[in-house]
């Protein structure tokens, strides 16, 4: 990312870096053996905290947990299991959802209602709770110990433990997801936001589950997080999926706990609102590119548009298109695919107008073919980030959306992963 | 198919089984050596027509002179390509479409305006005019060749021709789609039903090219017809595709020349009705099944929905999901995934309801995993076709979809469509 003009920069490590905060993932077991499967994320103090989850109607069971849990605005830790998505098991499910918030809250000593709970994989299979509980339990006596560590002055030490939380909550993710930022704030002092996030089913993206987990020491009331992360939401993880929709599990939570002494407020707080959009843009884009069988991210932005809705329904209807998918895997440039994708997207537009470019290549112009370079589209298609944009010519707006190639591995990969 | 209940029969042949109906098919040249790719399809007298066409908004250029010819209610032929989609080409695409109807009406001698044009293929570059228009010129005369054998009382031998027209329309299709029925009227004598179709880019359904052209020598008005055919369409084209959205170039016609004598009213037209949707179901079947690189059919049937719209939304929703289509082709009973699509389908129901079949085999009620034999599920699963059924318990109504399973054939296949 090109971070030159941003009021913040990217440092090292993750989730834990921001003050007061935490991390630790264990080995459960709890699908696999030497993986680890059990993240847990603290805050020394009480923290704001907000939370955007899935629109689908069938929801995990831990998800009505949380969002019971987050009704006050507060939160002290999260506790992410994945290996099995904790849902459609009926009343198992929200027994072993808040069991294990219970024995979080209790090795933690933190009340019960101030963890949240994530869960992600396998779905409609009972969750073998006596392995995930048994993994909070050890999970919280090394984080405890790292609050040690970090009371002593060694809290950099902590975060081997934190980037284990990055581990534990992939699935069939190959890329770790976890960045750092620091904001210099012109009140004085610094602070930071920390983040991990998993996510890789992005075929037909509403299904792949998402799970995102940012924190920051600044401080901000829980209402003010909750409109600027639903306002990164959307320019971002919603970006990566169809139509707003989403898995049963989806799920992006912020903490803000204010261990930094700073209250945000003016340029600081729009920065913020920058840094929190930027970083969940990276994480977006991580999660496309890694997109289970993938080869290549693809960025499409659309301008030139009537309503920013319009923009989007477009850029997305492009990324999930499998045509449009599948001739990326095969490095051809089919535009008519990708016009093909606008046209059916929902969105008004006058197809007569439409160029369509890859990469600056233009290969379409006013909804027509022009003659371009065979070899010159090759190159572009064959590169690792592939960009597709087109001007619609009929107003003034435009959204970004990312996406990825369709290759055999996906098939293989979704065609064994539940047994 | 079971006909047995039903007031008609499937017989022999195709297109041209109608009376005073013809049809052939010659090789052009337009992609491929050796692949018929031109289509006619002549009817002796003027006929009433109906169409129903793409509801994407960006249209290919035949369509347009199609909905324009059909203004009337009235065609004599419908002349057709495979191998260019003529679309988005600019003007040049609206020239070469009237061109199509100029020549085959010239040499058919029928006034242009009663021939309707349908192309599929690739999009965005020009059709090799001059060898369509040479096609036409022979496939004219092959058809009123058949044309002098019909008046000689030969007309069965012009069967292999209508089979020709049958090959032309298809592109990556593998299978031929020609069904002709036969229904005894209550009043006496018969009328028969001829149809072809192609379709088979299935996986993100709305965009595989879709043409059907039924035929037929009942006599119907052709407002009478276009509600036939749009209903038609509706339970069964409709329902292999997502959101009914469509390529730039799908189009169904319906052609009733009324050279049975015969007049429906009464118990024959709403059998008629029924076999017109019967028909249309073979053919969305047959192209479901012929899914690009598909081993497998999927029939989704959803019951007990609170409105017809629920139901439908589910049925596709489930039928377009890359992960169920990927766990069907691993014939892994992953209903996790049926329930996840059902979820996010935009249909409004109670998932603690819901129960899900696998064949007849229950796999989830009242929304929760139930224990299963696995070895019965795959084997359900290892069939050619496979049943998923969803009772929603919610209300009266009822859907049923098709859809195919994603493999690497597809892929392959979609990799390298244009090049």
């Amino acid at each position: 990312m090109d971070n030159s003009k941003k009021a913040w920069k990217l440092i090292n490590g993750g989730i834990a870096v921001p003050k007061g905060f935490y991390a630790t993932g264990v080995q459960a077991g709890i699908k696999y053996k030497d993986k680890y499967d059990v993240a847990l994320i603290f805050s020394e103090v009480q923290a704001q905290a907000a939370g955007v989850y899935t629109r689908n109607l069938v929801k995990a069971h831990p998800l009505y947990l949380t969002q019971r849990h987050l009704e006050n605005g507060l939160a002290r830790a999260i506790v992410i299991n994945s290996g099995n998505a904790n849902a459609c098991v009926g009343e198992f499910g929200d027994q072993a959802a808040f069991a294990m918030a219970e024995v979080a809250g209790t090795f933690l000593a933190v009340p019960p209602e101030d963890v949240l709970v994530a869960s992600t994989g396998v779905i409609g299979v009972e969750m073998p709770l006596d392995k995930v509980l048994n993994g909070i339990r050890v999970a919280s006596s090394l984080l405890l110990n790292d609050v040690v560590k970090g009371i002593r002055g060694q809290k950099e030490e902590a975060d081997e433990g934190a980037h284990r939380a990055a581990l534990a909550i992939m699935t069939t993710d190959t890329l770790v997801k976890e960045y750092a930022y620091e904001l210099s704030c012109s009140q004085g002092g610094v602070i930071h936001l920390g983040a991990i996030a998993k996510g890789s089913g992005m075929i037909h993206p509403n299904m792949g589950t998402m799970l995102g987990f940012l924190t920051t020491d600044a401080f901000l009331p829980s209402e003010e997080l909750q409109r600027i992360l639903r306002e990164a939401v959307e320019e971002s993880f919603n970006m990566v999926t169809v139509d707003g929709d989403t898995s049963t599990n989806d799920m992006v939570i912020l903490m803000a706990n204010g261990a930094s002494g700073i209250t945000l407020s003016g340029e600081d707080r729009s920065n913020f609102e920058e840094m929190v959009k930027s970083m969940c843009i990276e994480l977006a884009k991580d999660i496309a590119r890694d997109g289970e069988g993938a080869t290549k991210l693809m960025e499409v932005s659309v301008s030139g548009a009537k309503t920013k809705e319009d923009a989007r329904k477009i850029a997305r209807s492009i990324c999930g298109s499998s045509l449009v998918k599948a001739a990326l895997f095969g490095e051809d440039a089919n535009w008519g695919r990708i016009l093909t994708a606008a046209g059916y997207s929902g969105a008004e537009f006058n197809p007569n107008k439409v160029d369509v470019f890859l990469g600056k290549l233009i290969v379409a112009q006013a909804g027509k073919g022009v003659t371009f370079s065979e070899e010159e589209a090759k190159e572009i298609l064959g590169l690792r980030e592939v960009h597709i944009s087109l001007n619609l010519h009929s107003g003034e707006e435009q959204a970004t959306a990312w996406g990825c190639d369709l290759t055999h591995e996906y098939v293989t990969i979704n065609g064994s992963y539940r047994t």
